[in-house]
């Protein structure tokens, strides 16, 4: 068991920054990662739609025997993560818990600003976590929907990103938030825009790291980790066709990125 | 056969601008409209799945007894609409040859740009029509990943959107092109902002309008439109949960937009 892969899957390419965090934390270990390219984006879509594409992804993943599934997408993690705890016998955790303590941790106001698509901040899924570690928190929570397309635009340091950082963060800035979680694993590669418009003294939750952390703790108490660690091996699946996914993939995970496989889901 | 209704399929609200153009020409017909909105967007995924789920789609329609298929979406206009010819026995169109017979029609310099999603631009499916039409067509082509997450957000006169359009469309008015094809079923509703940009002189070609002529026309030609127009029937379908088409495709449709019904497709 120990040998087995870490199983990471996101909707897309975003959950290659996970990915990438998880392989700092964890270097001996192998891993599968598997982007739903076919239907990406989740963020826009419904509950059911979304746990119902988790299951398929985490299904794929138990097939080629990970020892734990990380769902590297924060809708997937909102829509998702109980029903595949429920119906998988190996660990399952998603990145909103391990984001949500991270800046329960960190804030010193109380006051926590949330960012993430749609469905996220739809879900609740952050305020639900964060109130359950200290109900006195206040959360403040955005909707962000131009953020992805503008980071697979690659418009990192761009005017109009600017502009919707000012449009989608002005409200949280106002109510003076002293830490703010990128619920959206697309959203660590706009931090210098975002660090610009809070300023300096508001705290960035990058759930990557915190949720790397939260693999290695689980994989540890379970006595999971590999103890060699020799020419680790990292497989990348995807569910439309690979070009697209390794040419904007390296922008998440960097040059170590191997050309993806493409795989079909279910019947999708 | 004349009693059938006219199928149109999208990869999600978009299309619902060509239906509202076809329902306006013919107003007597029954509608089956199709958004595969579990898996939209078309416009970032590759030929080989977008043609995929194009054969999927075409083939619900015809579940409905349609009596001719329109590919409401230039992706899948671009990519789907040869095969779907091949293997359906009723008149298959997509958007695109109507709106490059449009484009040729009113342009007087020659020189027409053609923006659209990275697959619509990527396939060169414009240009093909157009110099198929008259080679001597320069053809100016930009892909504007942006505006279909713009237009879904809602931000059709905004700071933001601007300044995206004189990013996409700045290159296409230096060329000096006097016909500009909106090249993707969302663009209509930027014609405002783009207007006000390209300025009074450029002709925005929206293909919405002619297709639902080339529509009128492929049934006029096959003596299949109907005669009694009594409450026609129009009907919706979606992969994924009715909510946010139901809210989204007001802006395209109108209030005539009757609550959608989820259907899945194959085994997506």
């Amino acid at each position: 068991m120990k040998e087995n892969p870490i199983g990471v899957f996101d909707s897309g390419i975003g959950g290659l920054t996970v990915l990438k965090e998880i392989v700092r934390a964890l270097p001996g270990e192998d891993t599968v990662y598997l982007g739903d390219t076919a239907r990406v984006p989740y963020g826009t879509k419904s509950r059911e739609t979304v746990a119902r594409y988790a299951t398929e992804d985490a299904g794929f993943l138990r097939g080629h025997n990970v020892k734990i599934v990380v769902a590297a997408c924060n809708t997937a993690s909102a829509f998702g993560v109980d029903e595949l705890r429920k119906n998988l016998s190996v660990p399952v955790t998603g990145v909103i818990t391990p984001g949500a303590e991270a800046a329960a941790a960190v804030t010193k106001s109380g006051k926590v600003g949330v960012i993430g698509t749609e469905g996220t901040i739809r879900s609740k899924a952050y305020s639900k976590a964060l109130k359950a570690i200290d109900a006195g928190i206040q959360v403040f929570e955005a909707a962000c929907p131009l953020f992805v397309p503008l980071v697979e635009e690659g418009l990192l340091d761009d005017p109009i990103t600017d502009l919707a950082v000012s449009r989608y963060l002005g409200g949280l800035k106002a109510e003076g938030v002293d830490t703010l979680v990128l619920g959206c694993t697309h959203y660590p590669l706009l931090k210098g825009a975002i660090k610009k418009f809070m300023g300096p003294s508001t705290a960035l939750i990058d759930s990557a790291e915190a949720t790397a952390s939260e693999v290695l703790r689980i994989l540890s108490e379970k006595d999971l980790c590999r103890k060699d660690s020799q020419n680790p091996s990292h497989k990348f699946f995807v569910t439309d066709s690979p070009e697209r996914f390794a040419q904007v993939g390296r922008a998440f995970f960097g040059d170590r990125l191997d050309s993806p496989e493409t795989v079909r889901l279910g019947c999708a």
